[in-house]
């Protein structure tokens, strides 16, 4: 059975975690037995737009989980340098697919797992990512390396899931997920 | 003070609330009276994911709000045969942006407000909306007639909710706003 965890905490961009779980539920149709749940550290966690959402589980469930997904906000600034929280992770992009949307990037570089490689980000958090030593790639909405991606602007989390569907699974599993979400008129193909 | 509600229910389609709940709050970057609610008629409803979502009102504040968008998902099946449900509303598209995704154009007919106009909606509630005698413009992915808007294929929420924003400000909170979600090096600005 293979899962993903969605990270949230609180101040958490509302559009990162749900467009992602919306999505990523999607798979069900092509795979009953996959799980998705959106993780924290507290029972709940309140967005950036005010809204009180329950978690699943808490963050060590990433540290199993097939596809870790970081979310962004302010919330991340918080989080980066808080140790405590950060040694709770146990990540290995070796076997995990590990990926990000906007300042999620940060959460990613300061876990270590972007030491020698590019990444993208959103424009506010650009200059805290470099001083991790990455290298942004500031006009790229998707930058991927092996089991690695990151991506920047709210609806780059479409490209970004697909990638981390296809690396899962196969693209094929991945179109019919994004497909499932088109317009009308524009690639839409029911899935169920 | 200019109101948003988006109206929920038990199994509607998480995209389709979040992403228009994430949009709409973005306009009280340039607006910042601007207030939005989810609403429904019990304290949560719970997505066809398995999201309990607290609502903040009950479907009546729809009566009084600027902007009243409905949500999707198999939900709607049943609410447009509860009349108990739908007297509930007393919508006036004169004064009232009345927009819907997907099959929330079901609910949007059952009210009665798509009489003698053209909609879209999602393949599986074509049959539906055409049984409300509306003329369903199946390969288009937003179909606008003065206030009332309906748009089909998830991700045309953005088209939606740009078209919506523009109507009950200008052409310039609405770039805006869309500009803020955009993923980088494709019109992606900051808003904040």
């Amino acid at each position: 059975m293979k899962t993903a965890a969605i990270v949230a905490f609180d101040k958490f961009t509302d559009i990162d975690v749900f467009l992602a779980w919306d999505l990523l539920n999607r798979v069900k149709f092509r795979d009953k037995d996959f799980q998705v749940m959106i993780v924290g550290t507290e029972a709940t966690h309140r967005s950036v737009s005010g809204l009180d959402l329950p978690m699943h589980a808490t963050i060590e469930a990433c540290n199993e989980a097939d596809l870790v997904f970081f979310g962004s906000g302010p919330g991340t600034r918080t989080l980066i340098k808080d140790e405590a929280y950060l040694r709770r992770f146990s990540l290995n992009p070796t076997r995990q697919v590990v990926c990000s949307m906007c300042s999620g990037a940060l959460l990613i570089a300061a876990l270590g797992h972007l030491n020698g490689l590019s990444a993208t980000t959103y424009p506010t958090a650009v200059e805290a990512l470099k001083a991790y030593g990455v290298k942004v790639e500031e006009d790229r909405h998707l930058v991927t390396h092996d089991n690695i991606g990151t991506a920047a602007g709210c609806l780059a989390a479409v490209d970004l899931v697909a990638w981390a569907i296809a690396r899962l699974y196969d693209p094929a599993v991945s179109h019919d997920v994004i497909a499932s979400v088109r317009p009308v008129g524009q690639g839409q193909a029911c899935i169920y």
